[in-house]
């Protein structure tokens, strides 16, 4: 017997590229092998918990839209909310979900109840994974939504929120493990500042860091062996974050040194907003040997908030999954949608159609990625754009062989003066339109 | 005998806040003491001669609109032009300047002629810094106008180049140690990318790294004694740079092992592309341990693009000076000028106007900034804000000697309800605006 | 006796520039004649009853941070919330307050309890001004938290709430006008659309058009003689708002002929949000003859979502109230603050020392506006760079008494080649820090 | 005999989507029939002789990379380029170009001579253009380069450069009309301000009013039977553009009473910039009658600046044909490629290569845009979700014979309470997706 929200729709199949079905996948097929391996194991689709089914269609200037039956803060209301999450995940065929234990369960009066709460909705959990087979992608603490936290939880000027938050991830980080979550993800919503004036920076840094150098040791010590991953983002809420962007988060974990212990949840929408491109923070993510998940959903370009938006555009997403395929795919990672239905969308059909499009937006991209790699028909053209660093002089150079002086005098006596090539770049982008 | 290019403009005086004179100081009197220093030895100010002598007011949709004796590519010229400089510097009475090698020569058919002129072009300017007292605050060289560079410097897919710029920044280093520079800058104006689709961002990466080490090396070995700064800036001319701001240079810097040997010079007008405030860059530079200069121009909000005007707003450079001072004042660095007249500022009085402007709201911003101190306006209230952290059980969190466990422990044997106090940003903002 | 929420707070008085009391106002002597006008007169400030006695602050991450006894769904609570409100015009001393229905009466079951309710608050707001002295500036319609507005109010798609918005707005224009409102305004938060996809932009203008001729003839048919005004905004909650800026709204007036009966209220943060300067806003509606009345808060620049903070740089707000005095200064309008406390600002000081700051500081800004205009400091060099149009020839081509073809003979036979002349900005913008 | 400029490259054929060669269309078969009617009658492509021939390669940080045969300022130099520009045109099959004046001959001494030279090279395209059948989509002067328009061209304080501009467009008028240009466009790229303190904004609009009406009726008077197009662009070059976009061209055009003359030519970058999609303001000037033409160029969304970069993303072109077609498709407008190579695109090749994949991908968009009108895949949803404005009592709303109080007492006495639908916004964005 099922909740009855989802009607008599019905599990989402692939029809292939022909079918007009608006709840068929037209592009996602799991079983297809794609670079010797699945699609599903390749994309390793996640749903957001929070965002389809505790999100009520609320903005700045606007109230709740959506009306679910499970709309009250009570066990029984979690417990219908887990029954549709599942059923949905079921309908939808995808092998993932994540979650924030605000998520799931109605805050108590006291931690120790929050925690007993969580525990029980865990058990929920437990048995419908075991039942449908749907996996734990990562777990977190929701650290910013209450207002104990409105001044940062690490990075609080009272100790006592550190505390209370040190306290709340122990148990989160305990239910992921329990759970088989893949990896435990951190999302500094309020680890920033609304205005340096009232903020000790240097301060906050070193509260940022002990706390998530405690994180690790904890995780190891209980023998969690997911990955441990920190989400970027610029600001909103807060008017700047210390988590800016991944260059960023890669100099605070080397100054803790915990460059090998933290990996990076990429999101669209916060390379967005930090002015860089999805493919930019993916690309830097791999070169900095950082790169763990992604959130795949899409940011209006010309909206300066978080719009979490399904992501719908083909050509930009290809990029995207080729920088992750570049880097040897996700291992613990996946591919996450943390976005959220328009709030005009009121039904339950659009948190269907809305998976099942951005699932073949992802199928599309992916493939055309994979293509362009098996193709190498960009990786060649690069090549040989810096063909000359084979040299063994330039070999030398990077080698840290040659002084600023070996190199001026032989610049000096041998003449040398560069004669630029074209970058190709319409070029480029025209193959990539071969593909996507 | 001059070049009579200023006319019978005068050198400016200090005639005080009721002067109505616009060629005189109203706020900067050079030995005024301000926390028990003279304000001229504060504020070391410095003209960047690109954009005041060698700019000649083009834009992406017009040319040239400035007509000066000295725009000619002749050594006869850039003597010219080094003369209007000094008498420049004589007349606004400011100690320090700027250069890059291409400000001050024009360009060779060889590397070895265009070294041998930037030579000769510093013979004249050591003995026209000897007659006046004028020094230099840094030196540089372009490695971003000529289209040898337009794929890059140190970062260019031509090994050639790499050498290429490696040997003009040894003549500068050279150069700068000769005239007395007390720092040698790097901006990356091309060390970055127009398209992933034709960039290896890890291999580039090291390049960059390679050649700061050789950079850092060299300017050691053979004494140059001032510090070395990389000036971030996020984008413009590329698509992206890689030094993207001061939180990205800092895991640069120590990914090379390089964060005791570099500071940064950081640019108003580059926060805030990089969707900072001037106020947080420099924060974070002193929480790094990386402050190094300033360039104290403006950037239009609302323009997506480096407007580098005149600063001339006194609450927003308040707070820029406020953290200088916060972090000690400078020591090698100081306050540059990187501002160019608008366009159609075509007069030489123009020129000397926008600096008097300029440096007498850097002297009432300076002056705010230091009776906030000496007031502890806004350190008491920051100090209560935090005093928890002071307690023996917040510093043993901090020293690492609590687990998660632990401190999950404690918050749930306690009951631990931490309570929000208010964070008093406008009761902080209305205190600002009682010093400016 | 009064609520008690403000304790032992007392009426802020004017204690002149040296004081340091945060309860004090230090520039604001209502008495102070400026241009011949009481400075009260001049500025006509209002209270935003939404942000200060509505808002919970919450944001698009975090619920709830304010505590305040007022907060229930009651008409007791309403009172209470009432009560407070007028406590607080009478410890601030301000003549003026702005308020939406929504934000002073629970939503009842029907829309004609909805008004009923609206009525009985509008008995003891009448009460409370007949005692207080405080007047309305100006009432509206939310037409934009409930459900019901998700996808537009006059522009929605479905005609029963075009008609639900209408009867709201007539309610409201009734409790205006019974409480000498001197403005009606009208913000378009959700006349615009998420996405082209599902929108006819055509139909809805011609709905919004509708809407506001209505509202027009209404009014004036029942004698309300205040301002009628749209208050313009770019984006958000919405993609995309039709009332863009002030530019797009006179297109829209002059599309329905309601160009002389409809004006502007103009937001500094709005402005922002629309890619122009505030002074730019009101120098464009002066221009356009629709200058009605501004809400004074501030913007982050660097935040891309409405950040509705208290105004505090006194040298932006000097421009802005240099263009209301240009244009002669407030009639029906004043300076209302639509700005709200950051919601870490949780005491009920922080609200009464938000607005002592925000008063003060437009106070300094309109003071020197006064100046400059007096001192014809910005006038006198605008003139001489406009005079060449005084000349009979000049004249004659503005006033169409020339055609394209006369003056190119002109141009040919004197062989007219125009010699650009400085612009003075730098100069000008040193005029301006002389005031401020 | 050719150039040789384009050494062995051959004319683009259309090979099919198969084709892997980059230097044949994919998809762009002009003799392909959509919608009734020639893909090559429905595109009208345009080629811009600005930025294919005339720019440099130049950026505000650095000089030249491109180096052209025909970089010079001689008539011979002019005429080698027009000579490569139709052999470019040949060589790319597309039926249109579009020149400013200064961009095809050198500016002389005096306008008499310039227009001399205009002329001569007006005789060159004349007898080019009857030999290859190419055509002129428009002409325009440009008003923005040289330093005597720094302050504006019609809206410049000084009526000389008033009256010289006139002269200048009645010269590119006069050659547009002698050549059978089907448009005359005016880009105010000078008609703005760099800061209001030196801009009487209320007199410079209406000289450019002025202005605009003795343009429109010399182009009457002498038979010009093109349409007359004004490009709106918010910002760049300067701070503030008077044209901002199109709503405000709108408001514009209707205080002078030209909003039956002057349509608009839209750009993909200059929408950007302005804070809208390129859709929006296609839909906008459909729905106000003055839709013209369009650059289809794409903009970079993070960089603040016009990057006039070649379009290459499909799905977002689609949508954007979809506007033109459902507003009937171009008349006297086409596509213009507003768009330069990137400054590392040094080859002859890229030129070519850059317009084929833009092509391409104009034919891709379009083909979409007309399957999905032909399917009315987005119009049944549409008319759907407005089909309640089809019932009398609306109808008799919007044609104004329902009052405020009418619908009022409606609502009340019905106690209409409206019931949101869904927007499905996820599942239109889906219907898109089956299409591109």
């Amino acid at each position: 017997m099922t909740s009855g929200f989802f009607g008599d729709l019905q599990p989402v199949r692939y029809e292939g590229p022909e079918s007009t079905n608006p709840l068929a996948f037209r592009h996602y097929n799991p079983d297809e092998i794609v670079l010797g391996k699945r699609l599903e194991d390749h994309l390793r689709f996640s749903v957001a918990y929070w965002h389809s089914f505790a999100w009520q269609g609320g903005d700045p200037f606007g109230g709740q839209t959506f009306q679910r039956p499970w709309f009250d803060d009570t066990m029984e209301a979690a417990k219908l909310k887990a029954d549709v999450a599942f059923e949905f995940f079921s309908l939808l065929g995808t092998p993932y979900y994540c979650f924030h234990d605000a998520d799931v369960r109605p805050e108590a009066e006291t931690l120790a109840q929050s925690i007993a709460r969580l525990d029980e909705i865990a058990d929920v959990f437990a048995e419908k994974q075991a039942k449908s087979g749907v996996k734990l992608l990562w777990g977190t603490a929701n650290l910013f939504s209450h207002r104990r936290y409105m001044a940062g939880a690490a990075t609080n000027p009272d100790p006592d929120v550190f505390a209370y938050a040190a306290a709340t991830v122990k148990s989160c980080i305990d239910v992921t493990k329990r759970l088989g979550g893949e990896n435990y993800v951190l999302w500094g919503g309020r680890e920033g500042y609304e205005t340096l004036l009232n903020t000790d920076l240097k301060r906050e840094r070193q509260q940022a860091g002990r706390f998530l150098s405690m994180v690790v040791d904890y995780a190891r010590k209980i023998g969690f062996d997911g990955a441990i991953l920190i989400e970027p983002k610029p600001q909103e809420p807060t008017k700047h974050q210390y988590d800016y962007d991944v260059a960023t988060v890669f100099g605070f974990l080397k100054e803790f040194g915990l460059e090998s212990e933290v990996k990076v949840n990429i999101e669209q929408g916060h390379a967005i907003l930090a002015g860089h491109s999805f493919e930019h923070e993916l690309a830097m993510a791999n070169a900095l040997g950082i790169f763990g998940s992604i959130d795949m959903n899409r940011n209006d370009y010309q909206s300066g908030w978080d719009t979490d938006q399904f992501p719908n555009n083909v050509p930009e997403m290809a990029l995207a999954y080729y920088e992750v395929l570049k880097g040897g795919g996700f291992t613990t990672g996946g591919t996450n949608f943390d976005a959220k239905l328009r709030r005009q969308s009121l039904d339950a059909e659009d948190l269907l159609v809305a998976h099942v499009g951005a699932i073949d937006c992802c199928a599309r991209g992916l493939k055309a990625a994979a293509r362009m790699l098996e193709d190498k028909a960009l990786i060649a053209p690069l090549e040989q754009r810096y063909e000359g660093w084979n040299s063994l002089e330039s070999k030398a150079i990077l080698a840290g062989e040659r002084s600023l002086e070996d190199i001026a005098q032989r610049v000096l006596s041998q003449n040398i003066e560069p004669q630029p090539r074209s970058g190709r770049q319409e070029y480029l982008e025209n193959i990539v339109n071969r593909y996507v």
